[in-house]
């Protein structure tokens, strides 16, 4: 029986709605095994511009740092995103939230669901069984180099240090070896220097981990191999701009964007989020596919090693699936809400 | 009746290979018409370090600077590329004469082939009738930044100035104009300075150009977008990096690199190359597929303002592709060479 903090950023768009079903599963797994989850919600995004100025103010900072887990749901909002001379952006509220808890891995899995082959652009036959573990690293590289503006021009730095690919590439080995024992670096070593260093730091580190085979791929060639054989991969092991492309290419491979959970994990405590954004036209309309958000939260279970109750938050996700309990985006007749996805999952558990 | 000088950079693996039978097929086209095309071969990449200790020997650039248009084939070699100490590699090569020549832009054309449905990785339903003209900037951003070592780490900078955006949005603008009048401006404006600048930037050319509708897409979701609704593309601007990699990942649409040509245009000559790699382990086997070499010939001859000669050579592909005169990549029970393609595409002209 556990007692926890869970810090909730709802954020913008359909953030709020996805994690109202994600809490509700969570209080409907505490009350089934008797384990009391505390929720606190806090301001993160363009709602913490709107109420503060600040896309993530100082408090939600330090409820971040002693919660012990933190669930998002997404942010963003188009009215910064067509105005580049915007100086404050609800991104930055994600970005400094990742660096001030140092949540260098953010790890995406993606899997290829049976009854959802048919909605998949991708053939069936290609993707049937797939199951990949996209490792990204999420603290480093151009996001958060130097950046500015010259009289006439824009820069962007890009730099990463030994410790920086060593600490995630130790959890994506790790991952490796408990899985089928296959580790993909995705880089351009052909043409960053960055990414040769990528690949020295994994050459290096491979001796260590004898059992997991290891092969490296140029990121335009993993582009294309995702979609042509999903099956390949196993573990994809990344930096911080490649990961944020690929992951959401990869998304087509189980159907949909609003079914792939993350958890970013440092130092510190751990995050837990949807990898889809805020989508801002469907805010409000009860549309939303509250089961990356849900299977966030399993994730999170697992992270307290609670692995029985996560098992059954994604049996009962599964159950949804396999009964079309679906949002309109992955059943267009389907009758059912964000609310009522997440009660008929949150039922089930 | 035209006479033209073209140079040749037959390059590595199977480059030297697939330019035989583009080389084939002009030949084919000046006989026909009347021209004289004058080839000249001359090493670049890693035939070039191997032969002169040097990927871009002085005379290549002479030679190109002199040329009427240039071929490619392809250039690479994994003994570079899992050698991330390696100083000189055959990349280095071709980023020096894109940026000798001033290269600025790089058109990729991509579309679904009727006859390739089957092949490609995505539901039929989703790519049949896709079309799509990919600007890809090839002389700036982060290929070109300054990039190098501190003790302990590695950076690659991304610069972009306003003059380098300017000048390849025009192209992308005029030629969507042409097109479906729609052009998508591919970025990640929410996270990096330069892609701020770039969307500045198309916002404000937007207006010169009223007929064309301007969309904005993050490249997150762009790379997820390619796959989901390829029909709703029809221009694509991207910076290097960006282009490099959805470039690539597009190619799934129709059915095969092997299929997909490129030109890349400046201030000087222009150069033709198909978009694959050198794919070291196809070499001197005769299963490389030629007919992006080939497709790569007729922008060229577009680019001579020979339009009926292009065409020609685009229904001779036409028809290979219809009557499955295809290497086994596209075909595996085909039972025809790279050269055997090559010359009945050939014929057909
Ligand atoms: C919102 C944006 C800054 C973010 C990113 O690029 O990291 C998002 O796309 C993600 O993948 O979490
Ligand atoms: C070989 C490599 C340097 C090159 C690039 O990244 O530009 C290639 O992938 C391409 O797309 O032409």
């Amino acid at each position: 029986i556990l007692n926890k903090k869970i810090v909730v950023l709802p954020g913008d768009g359909i953030g709020p709605e996805v994690c109202n079903e994600a809490i509700k599963v969570l209080e409907a797994v505490a009350e089934r095994f008797g384990h009391r989850f505390y929720f606190e919600k806090y301001l993160m995004g363009a709602c913490a511009i709107d109420a503060t100025g600040n896309p993530l103010p100082e408090e939600t900072v330090d409820a971040c740092m002693e919660a012990d887990a933190i669930l998002l749901g997404a942010i963003g909002d188009p009215k910064y995103d067509n105005n580049p001379a915007a100086k404050v952006r609800p991104e930055q509220g994600l970005l400094r939230l990742r660096k001030s808890l140092g949540l260098y891995a953010n790890i995406r899995p993606v899997t290829a669901y049976d009854v959802l082959l048919d909605h998949s652009p991708l053939k069936n036959t290609r993707i049937a069984g797939a199951d990949m573990l996209i490792f990204r690293e999420l603290t480093g590289g151009i996001y958060f180099g130097e950046k500015g503006r010259t009289a006439d021009s824009a820069y962007d730095n890009c730099t990463y240090s030994r410790l920086e690919i060593v600490r995630i590439a130790h959890l994506a080995f790790q991952s490796a070896a408990l899985r089928r024992q296959k580790l993909t670096l995705v880089d351009k070593a052909n043409v960053l220097e960055t990414s040769r260093l990528w690949r020295e730091v994994v050459q290096d580190m491979a001796q260590g981990y004898p059992d997991v085979a290891v092969d490296y791929l140029f990121v335009d060639n993993a582009a294309m191999q995702l979609i042509l054989n999903p099956r390949a991969f196993d573990v994809i092991l990344t930096e911080n701009m490649f990961g944020d492309i690929l992951s959401d290419e990869a998304s087509v491979i189980a159907g949909s964007l609003g079914l792939l959970p993350s958890a970013s994990v440092g130092n510190h405590v751990s995050l837990f989020e949807p990898i889809h954004g805020s989508y801002p036209q469907a805010k409000g309309k009860g549309i939303a596919n509250p089961i990356a958000a849900i299977l966030s939260a399993a994730m999170m279970l697992e992270h307290f090693n609670l692995q029985k109750e996560a098992d059954l938050v994604k049996e009962a996700v599964h159950n949804a699936l396999e009964k079309q309990v679906l949002t309109p985006e992955l059943n267009p007749t389907s009758p059912y809400s964000t609310e009522q996805v997440g009660s008929f999952i949150a039922y089930y558990v």
